[in-house]
């Protein structure tokens, strides 16, 4: 047993009690975790930790779990004086904004997993944790069980990170593994994939990018000490990638990821930016990230001391998620019990934003061309007209059906969609077939 | 500013004071980082970062460094009033272990990156820890710049570890990578690696596994919540390793690595064991960790809700490693000015240690035999009579130069001694040519 500041005795006549708000495919792992291991957590911890409540829409479902621990009323669950932690695993913007708020307020800690949530309120959310002195946990938010939110707050504090990418939306990642493995079009793909429960009904978020855009907010907040929300992520989304592009892109021995990028680049008088985006793009065979497949996650991180480092493990799932949960509720049990703190929100660098057109990438551009001569020059014309530096050119094919495949230097996106435009104006071109961005090559 | 609970009022006027033990790779990369990073080390920890000082062998060699940050007494550095966290990166156990207890026993907080002295003497010295309210951070001591045990004490903290596997040498990495790589003889890259640095002159702690064995067992303990030390690990080193077992590995699908294990096991009786184990291994190539070359270290965990985690970084280098110590020690700063506490030993657990005899593994036998009929069968009748059961047997080459590969399921080691044995003595084994163990391979 031990006092901490608030006078409170923590131990078997005290314990530390937990409300969990939402029952879903996380939230019904969480609640399992703390029932059968409740030895391994007391142990952990240093007093017992015991499930108070947990907050459910509907109370008629059978979830194995005594009535008197499940209440569709949230607010009186957060509010009561017994509960010390609360773990919200409902997702969604409101009600969890209100009652994250309350149960800060009140001086208890929070664990989320919401990263929609903490993309566009971790300020507001921040100060209330800040002036009542609770924790604010969201490892869970982020690549699901693969512990990179701690070691970006915590382990690489005395570092200078400059990069962060990532593969952070395991639905993207099965659909473009099994577009690359199979050959098969976009579309039959994702059917595929909401048969088997890779895709939701509505596809929506994570197709196009929105998941993986406020796990790429969160992560820049963290590894650049500076607020970012979504709407500073520039986002495209992988539903307009083709069978054609997967299969060009392992032509030139690469493969298609949806990334979720934050970076540290320079501008024109030198002063730093964070350039945070989530696209799709090639990258090498070779880079770490192009074997992750599947419905897995694998962030890395680069930073000036530590260098590459990778973290890599399953993103999404029940016990994945409520693994990275139960880290954080242990933690926060043990500030509880020890009298410590989480590490607050660090935004004191401020780095302004950097937009897509500071942030110049490679493209890989594939043409549909006449097969004629001069078209490789009028081509090549028009790049340096719009100074976009050409890298490789490749010909494939002939007659009615040649291909030109265009891999630039670093441009910038005005530059080249200049010269994209000024291409499908070209006699000699049929189609500018796609634009592909080109990551994680070292020039 | 903020007040904690010895009355200490941290800010401009009263910074945190460091002192740094040790001025070699790791250690001159640390005092770098303190001094040209003054500035978000504050930011970070809240209040200024003040190297006090550093303690050095030899005063002579110019280190850049003002001559009164300077000095061979590193008793009297370690004492002083203004220095509130000691770095310790000088490694070995004396002067190292007095020293650091002398900082805990004075509530002094610690950041160590020294295996050797954690994986004989964590226990005293976390006790120190623990009766003085001081820290003990030891990330730097595994893997280098990888964030492994923050992750394992602090994330993994709410779910049950079942293994962990890593590649955590450089040395031996780089060794067998190279003999992979290009067919040389162990001895011959050896002293390769000893003109390129990456071997030191006197090699024994890195090639005979003594390294990997001291951060098995920092590993074991955080993983299994149970005290294990060195002399707990089962140790064998690479310096048998022949450029043939590269060879017999890659005709397999394989590659060879040094492998550092702590795996949770059951006994006959149902009863939970750790058994913490370094030695070559045959992994298959697709393995996550058979494409960790060269000096980078990876490890694997596996646990019961996250799955399979895999790190993945650079496990040495004075830069690397000195990002980890300054995790470290911005944390342990952090908890002095916000008056937090790093989780100490937990050791509840208490699991008993199984024995190699305790820890089936499967085995790759090479043997050189009479090409003539009934070998295989007397080969065969030996592996049966000792009740090792074969998975496949290969034969290659015919006349004298007959050989037969033989990869057993997971057998008792004594049981395949026992076999090996048998086999020597058989008129149709010219000999046996290698006994190598394989893992990661799902039977």
């Amino acid at each position: 047993m031990t006092e901490n500041k608030t006078g409170v005795v923590w131990g078997q006549d005290h314990p530390i009690g937990v409300a969990v708000l939402g029952m879903g495919t996380v939230g019904t792992e969480v609640v399992r975790i703390i029932r059968d291991h409740a030895d391994d957590l007391c142990n952990r911890v240093g007093a017992p930790v015991v499930l108070r409540g947990v907050a459910v829409r509907d109370l008629s479902k059978d979830r194995g779990l005594p009535a008197e621990l499940l209440t569709t009323d949230a607010e009186t669950l957060v509010a009561r004086d017994d509960v010390d932690i609360v773990v919200e695993v409902m997702g969604g913007i409101d009600p969890a904004r209100a009652l994250i708020a309350a149960a800060l307020n009140a001086g208890k800690s929070v664990v989320t997993a919401n990263k929609a949530l903490l993309a566009d309120y971790t300020g507001e959310l921040a100060a209330a944790a800040e002036n009542h002195r609770a924790d604010l946990y969201f490892e869970a938010a982020v690549a699901g069980a693969i512990p990179v939110i701690r070691p970006l707050i915590q382990s690489l504090s005395g570092d200078r990170v400059n990069r962060v990418v990532g593969i952070v939306n395991g639905t993207t990642n099965f659909i473009l593994s099994a577009m690359a493995e199979t050959g098969a079009d976009y579309d039959d793909v994702l059917a595929e994939a909401t048969r088997l429960g890779y895709a939701e009904a509505d596809p929506t978020a994570d197709v196009e990018g929105y998941d993986a855009a406020a796990k790429a907010a969160i992560l820049a907040s963290v590894a650049f000490h500076t607020r970012v929300t979504s709407g500073d992520v520039y986002r495209e989304g992988i539903s307009k990638i083709t069978a054609e592009d997967l299969e060009t892109a392992a032509a030139v021995g690469c493969t298609v990821k949806l990334l979720a990028m934050a970076e540290r680049v320079t501008d024109e008088d030198g002063k730093d930016k964070v350039s945070v985006r989530v696209y799709p793009a090639l990258i090498p065979r070779k880079h770490p990230l192009a074997s992750v497949n599947g419905a897995f996650n694998a962030v890395v991180v680069e930073a000036e001391n530590a260098g590459r480092l990778m973290f890599y493990g399953q993103g999404a799932g029940g016990a994945p998620t409520a693994s990275a949960v139960m880290g954080d509720l242990v933690m926060a049990a043990r500030n509880k019990f020890f009298g410590g703190r989480a590490p607050g929100e660090s935004v004191y660098a401020e780095l302004p934003i950097a937009s897509i057109g500071d942030t110049p990438t490679r493209y890989h551009v594939n043409l549909q061309v006449a097969d004629r001569t001069g078209v490789l020059e009028a081509v090549a014309g028009e790049f340096a007209k719009h100074h976009v530096s050409i890298s490789t050119v490749r010909q494939e094919g002939h007659d009615e059906g040649a291909r030109l495949v265009v891999v630039t230097h670093h441009a910038q996106e005005s530059a080249l969609a200049d010269t994209v435009a000024a291409l499908a104006e070209l006699d000699s071109v049929t189609s500018v077939t796609s634009v592909l961005r080109l990551e994680g090559t070292e020039e």
